[in-house]
Parts: C-alpha cells; structure tokens; sequence
C-alpha cells in the first residue's frame, strides 16, 4: 500500500526515461511523459485491440532470458492482430515487477521489446510500471488498424468451407516438454537442431503479420493457435455455429515433430492438442483456396489444408489414414 | 506453466461466460468471443490511450471490496482520460488471479465493474483472465476519442498562466491513513461523516469527465492528480518547461481535511504531497480563468485557482498567508 516503494511510483520515472523511452517513436506517446497517449487513426479504418497477461511461473520460467520474455509478450498480441487482418499500430505495455528485479533484466527486457517493436513497427505508446510482492506480471495491449468492415472474425465459417493452417502445428508443445526436460522427450531421439528449433518455437512465436491482407482477401473466419489446433477449431466452430472434420495425416509438421511421432505416437496427442504454436487457423472457401495458397507461398508462409467445415453444432472429428475418428479429439476436448 | 490450472485457461472461457459477458454491450467486442476486438473511431478524432496497474496489498487492500476495486481500477483510467479531454470509449481487462479466488469475489467485482462501465458509458471491449500464484493483478486498459489534436498535454503550461484544481485536495491521502488506522489519524477529532467521506475518496475516485471538453476549450495543459498534488505539478512544470507558485492557502479543501489540519498542523504536508485524489490539475490563460470557472460551477465541478506558472524551470513554491515559502515543498519533492 505504500506509494514509494523502490519500484512503485518513487523509481517509476526514472526506470522509464531509462529503459523505456528509447522505445518510443510515435509522436502521440509523447516521449512516456504525459498520463496519456494519442493516436490519430487512418480514416476509413477499424482499430483493433488485444490484450494478453503472462505471469512469471505460469506462462514463462522466470529464468528465460528477459529480451525472449518481452518479445513474446509482444507478440502472442501480435499474433492475435494478424488473425484479425490488421496490421499493428502500437502498443501499451503494463509491468509488475518484484522489487529485486535486477537492473540486468530490465534493460535485456527493453532491449528485446525494443528489436520487436521496430521489427513489427509496433511502437510503445505508453504504459504503468508498478511494484509487486508477487512474481513478475506483464501485460501488453496492442492495437492495429484495417480497412473498416474488414476484420475476419472466429464467427464466420460456413459448411464447405476448407480449414487452414500455417505453418507447422505442435511444435511449440514439444518444445516446451523439452524445456521442461518432460520423462517422454529423452525417446524422441532428436538431433540438436531439431530440439533447438522445437525450443525456438516455444520460445519465440511468428506472429504471422504477413498473411494478414491475404486472410481479409479470402478468409471467412480466422484465429491464431493459442491453446492447441484442436481445441482452438473447437472455438472457431462454436463461435460460427459449425461442425469441422480435420485430417490428421494432412496436419503440417515439422521434422522434428515428425521424428518425435514416429518414435512416440503418444505425441500425436500433444501436436494436435498442444498450446503455444501461434499459427493462423483460417476458413476460406474453396473456390478461394489455391488463392490464398498461392499468396502464402509466396510470402513464405505456407496454407495447408487440414479438413473441411461441416454442418453441425460444434464437433471437431480428427480421422485418421483410414477415415476413422480418432480418440485424441475426444481427450483434447476435456482440456477446453 | 501449467496452461490447464484451475483460473487458468480450463476456466477462462466459463469465467468470462459467466461474469464479463453480461458488461459487453459494444457490438465491436463481439461477445468476447474472438482474440481481439474492433472499435471504429469517429471520423476526425483522435485516440486517447492509457493503463494503470493495480496489485492487491499495494494499491488497494486484499480485502476491499470487489466491486470497490473494480470501480476504482477503471476509474483511474477515465481520470486520465477526463485529464486529456477525451470522452471514454471502452476498455480491456487483464487479470491475473490466485487460483483460491471465490467466485463471490469475482461476481462482486463484475457487478462493479459494469455499474461503472454504464455509468461511464466505457464498455468492456475484451480482456485476459490468467491464474497467477502471486497477489491478485488487475490491468485496466482504457481508451477515449476526442477532435482531431486537442488533447491536452501536461507540456503546454506558459509563464502567467493560473494553476486551477478541481474539487478538494489531500482527502484520498487523509481517507488512506484513516483506512490503515494511523495513530495521528486518531488525533483529527473528526465526525463519523467526515471520516467517511475521506475514506470514500481514497476508495472511490470520482473521474472529472464532464469537463473533458471545458479543458480542451481552455486549459493550456493537464494531468490528474494521482501522486499528489506538489509532485504533480512538479511533473507538469518539467514538462512544460516552467516553474510554478502555489499559495497553500488557496488550496481547496474538505471540512474532514480542514479539521483535519486544524488538529495537526503536520496534516498539511500529507494533503500537499499525498496522491489518489484524482482531480484535475490545470493551467489557463488569466483571459480564460473566469470562461473555465463558470463552466465548471455549471457542472457542479469548481475550478479553484492555487497560484501562477512561471518562467524557470521547474522548481514548485509553495507560499504561506504571509508569503513564505514552506518547506512541505521540499520534503514533498523528495518523494519524486
């Protein structure tokens, strides 16, 4: 309750002039120094706005390294904007921070949001530094503008509609079991560079800004890959009021997912059912399909087609080789 | 890191059901349930931005109660906002709570909430539930509009110009020490409805958003004040490159706060220097002072003019009836 704790508001201004305002290029931030940020929107545009909270011990270890921490706090909003359609306008950034945070972590912390915010041209508008005696807590709003009208919604999937991903699906679940140092892992029997591009995945999500003009073009309903394929496509359906069948054969995988499947199939489970990839799950019907394949493509993003929208209530039917339903959907399920 | 605990994202989806789909009313929020929300401005206006971080046991009390917290956390933001001279648009929510919270807690703290977010017309656009091992972690994004580049800043203050507050000043700080049970506190003789009165300030500020647009006809520069009053007008004065002289004297207070005084002449350094009133500090051009003053008795909200900004750079005078300087400056200063 007290107001002058070393990292509450006593030491707040000078920890932002210090590690923060170098972050700071939008003219509306006003240089951290006001109560208040101003953005001045495109015309014609929709804002849209995100929020996610990430608390040390639940959502990352409190010894990742700090630059990797901020640069996914940043960007699982990011990935959230790109499977809107939107393209980032900036962000807000709110930290609590125990109070024997070291002055090490805070300038590798706002040294790797400073390499993502000029990466994304997703400049700091602004933000609140508090004190904690709990652990660490961040919360990054981010906000992104597009053509009005245009965002692509979880809503909007309809029967025969083809179901995309990007990308490769599970790998950041296998990297977190690995991070983990997970009994099952040492079976994989992977080489270093495919635990270390696991990891990468865990640690680093794409935001897959890219596609984001492409998903407007095409796309009937679209969501990032935050809680596991099977259980975000559950969302998607329940939110579009459909049914979904999805090959599994046909879900991408890394080669290091791939190997880990082959050695272990209790995997399958885990690629289908894990968190963390930040992917673009998209509907798009199929007479748009080998458009926004092409495109992805050629953004280097791949569009793979995993399965089809249904009519229905919700259900999400993996099927296997052989046409039959797998239990994995079943047992993802219990999990959302 | 586990993503399946309780509070956690098992949960979230039945919590937000439960108790934050009820507050959303914009259409652009889309039921909270898609990653991100959309928001389409007013033509020609700007967008003001602004989050404030509050964690129990250091900015309010564990057990307070909810719906109090709630209303105070979004009510901090819209005192940024009223400060900027923007009208609410909406907000998001980021909480991170201790999986032992009880669902009472939480049904009290969104029944506060959405009376707040009526009251403010600032509907809930979306939000964040994560579970945290540490103490409860509330983060409260709100956003407003106003005219295209009228916001007002803390850096426009110009030599002569009056430095006016709205309401009473220190009542928050003296409403704090009367919630901890300060011995001095007990010294204040003060009536059972003029203790609670303080408490209440400190517990529920009041946002000075009806005259939002007042400020933006003729203040020069803004803030609320949130870390005191000296310190504040500390923090204008180096934004605006200027220094200032307030006579104490003229600082408006509440009977509690004068009593208060009057019992312990000590008590003046805390009103001066204490923080959470959340009025409006400003300043205006002498020509302009009468034109504020008579839209702010309109609105039932006085501006009451404290003293004068001038050249220099920023060092705050506090003088006393025979033009003295007091030295609650000085110890104030320290705090910043």
């Amino acid at each position: 309750m007290d107001r002058d704790e070393p990292a509450g508001d006593s030491g707040e201004d000078r920890l932002i002039a210090r590690f923060f305002r170098p972050l700071v290029t939008a003219p509306g931030a006003l240089g951290l120094m006001d109560d208040a940020a101003t953005l001045t929107p495109p015309p014609d545009h929709d804002l849209v706005l995100t929020v996610d909270a990430l608390v040390a011990g639940v959502h990352f270890f409190p010894h990742d390294p700090p630059d990797l921490i901020a640069r996914k706090a940043l960007r699982v909003n990011l990935s959230d904007l790109a499977a809107k359609g939107a393209a980032p306008a900036g962000c807000l950034l709110a930290l609590a921070l125990p109070s024997d945070t070291p002055e090490a972590w805070l300038e590798a912390f706002s040294r790797g949001l400073r390499a993502d915010v000029e990466e994304f041209a997703c400049p700091l508008f602004g933000g609140d530094t508090v004190s904690t005696p709990g652990p660490l807590t961040i919360s990054v709003t981010a906000f992104g503008t597009l053509p009005r009208g245009t965002a692509v919604r979880r809503r909007g999937a309809r029967p025969g509609d083809r179901i995309v991903v990007t990308g490769t699906i599970g790998d950041a679940a296998l990297g977190l079991a690995l991070r983990r140092g997970d009994e099952a892992a040492a079976r994989w029997s992977l080489n270093e560079e495919q635990r270390s591009l696991l990891i990468g995945r865990y640690l680093m999500p794409r935001p897959r800004l890219a596609v984001a003009e492409a998903l407007r073009i095409s796309a009937t309903a679209a969501m990032d890959i935050s809680d596991g394929l099977i259980g975000d496509l559950a969302k998607l359906c329940r939110a579009s009021g459909v049914a979904a069948t999805v090959q599994a054969a046909a879900v991408p995988l890394s080669d290091g997912a791939r190997r880990a499947c082959d050695a272990d199939p209790a995997v399958r489970t885990t690629l289908l059912g894990g968190g963390d990839d930040y992917e673009i799950l998209a509907t798009v019907p199929p007479a748009a399909l080998s458009q926004l394949q092409r495109r992805g493509a050629e953004l280097g993003i791949p569009f793979t087609d995993i399965g089809v929208i249904e009519a229905g209530d919700g259900p999400v039917s993996v099927l296997d080789r052989n046409g039959k339903a797998l239990d994995l959907a079943r047992a993802s399920f219990s999990h959302f």
